[in-house]
């Protein structure tokens, strides 16, 4: 049994956005028990990543290190586009996932506790994002 | 067919620990001959990686270069709750993987000849850590 | 249903290949309309991405980047057999991917408008890499 369906984020520019339960929702919605949801982002802008739920802090501090490990306006950067921000985005993207492949048990997404779902735009203006869902199993 | 199996791996503080013969094993126990094997970690200060299984340097050199890009106590970390190794555990399962989804082919992992399926424990204390496998095919 | 195929793709040394039309043309083949093809690099010194497709600028800025990331012949290195870019080769490998999962829709994979899927070279030499492609699906 395999069933598709595509979310619509509108994100306020870059940071993180927890689509756990967006996630969760569209699991038992499909009727899979025992299987796999793929969630696939079609940009190469913004990325998903699996991480810590409960503290903001983790997600500040992420953002802080993305800033110095790829800094906006580095002038190594040539492809500049759209702006200060166009290529770090990329390489963010690159250094993150565009796939995530989590399985699901009993119905749900077998998450750790501390585990969440989340999109990381990397560009500074909002954006609408793509995620397209993917349950296979039974 | 679809079936799941849950590992539970003792880990002895940071450090990576070979993971390819448990999962070899699950794979041949499941009867699927074509098809893919998900591994999925609980967890977000622990993470999944392929990588070189033949000459230990390699991942001597990996913990070097990870401890030079997310230093242990870096001033620019706030989340630091569980110590000055809390938030680098995060950061380093970030930029590496919380799932890997190995083909099987001929009834075993589909790996190269030189690769390897790693736990990469990020924190310094010891942890047990639950890895979900997912195993689907025919 | 579930097939599989193995792509042989010849570099010429460093830098990125792109794979979306061979990836389509099997997905294609495949008769799957509705699904997943992985992607599975069965390497440790080349690894996989999506990333945008039409300015050749986007690839030799992610290259600058790695180069100032993961400097070939670091002499934090110890892992030097095959020469200064070995060991710089796995680490680029692990903040990639060595597998991608992407939906199919309509019988294609549903990348979007400025994804492609692309093989990364890190060895400086030319090699022939093995990537074995599994689609699974209705």
């Amino acid at each position: 049994m395999i069933t598709q369906k595509e979310l619509h984020i509108s994100t306020q520019g870059r940071g993180a956005y927890d689509l756990s339960s967006q996630v969760q929702d569209a699991v038992a919605a499909s009727g899979v028990e025992t299987g796999l949801c793929n969630i696939f982002i079609r940009h190469t802008s913004a990325s998903l990543m699996l991480c810590e739920n409960a503290d903001p802090a983790v997600m500040r501090d992420l953002e802080t290190f993305m800033q110095h490990l790829v800094p906006d306006g580095d002038p190594m950067f040539t492809h500049t586009d759209e702006g200060p921000d166009d290529m770090p985005a990329h390489v963010r993207s690159i250094l993150t996932n565009s796939d995530l492949n989590v399985p699901i048990t009993d119905g749900r997404c077998a998450l750790g506790t501390w585990q969440g779902i989340f999109l990381w735009e990397h560009r500074l203006a909002a954006h609408t994002r793509k995620i397209l869902l993917t349950i296979n199993g039974e």
